[in-house]
């Protein structure tokens, strides 16, 4: 089952910034063979439904090896079967109509 | 890994009524060695990592399986090192501090 | 027009427990005139969708005068033209079907 | 308050694509103040908080006049006192990392 998400991680820790665990975080994403896409509040991520999942799971537990003590995610992830649509394929059904 | 999730999924139907559609998902997260607690927009949900994410991956596999084309969810999903605490602990928690 | 909604708000801080802030954000939240409904990962709030958007935005404005430099919130909002459905009907629909 | 959101508008309708809803959406969010930005599972809005949430409301109130009996929506909503930071700037700051 393929499926479209998106990930929005957000690590509790003691300073406002979080790019640095993002940017850990799309590290940990690329070694999984899922399709990304950053944008500003998250990540598209694109592929089997049990590869998106090990990725969403090995982000949190490599930034608890990392030191962060909490972390709170929000996931959006659709599925459907009638076809197999990427991420570019979402966005350029709506960008045609917008034309 | 622990983990406390919440998830709302959203069956893509003819009609407008999904109640069928959650009690069917319920029906299928209490096969799963999990603890729900359904509100009144969506359903917590209490256990390993492993078995939460089992639980959500089969109410979308036999959602589809009855015929539902697409299915979008939104999850959120908790993690922490410090301490490990129940749907009820959280609750109990801030119901305290507002006595 | 109406809407039901869920709120969970997470305050970028130094401490991991944020049950302080949730329960600064029910005290909030309650001096609004809608229906709130506290669960394990946040709160189901019903109510005129500019009421309902107030109070979400008093409690960002407020943590933020209390110190809290960053908060990053998950909401769901669902409206309806078909009839007029409180958070205790939409459990309700749903567990009628699971007994 | 400025604030950076995520929006991702689902209508409840017969049909199992939803573009040309996401496209009305994006014809509606245009008219408003803020900056937009389409992704594969929603569209980055910033702006400032009213101006947001008046956008946000437009296209449930819209998408209802055109005859969708039921939407809900997931929302994302950030707010920061420390410093004024666009969709790009976010973005930037993590890709700056990853090189």
């Amino acid at each position: 089952m393929k499926c479209m998400a998106d990930l929005c991680v957000i690590p509790f820790k003691e300073t406002v910034s979080v790019a640095d665990e993002i940017a850990q975080c799309h590290r940990i994403l690329k070694t999984f063979d899922i399709t990304i896409q950053l944008h500003g509040y998250g990540t598209n991520l694109y592929g089997e439904w049990d590869e998106v999942f090990a990725a969403i799971k090995a982000c949190h537990e490599q930034l608890h090896d990392s030191g962060i003590v909490r972390i709170s995610s929000t996931i959006k992830v659709g599925t459907r079967t009638d076809k197999d649509q990427t991420i570019n394929d979402k966005i350029e059904s709506v960008e045609r109509r917008l034309k």
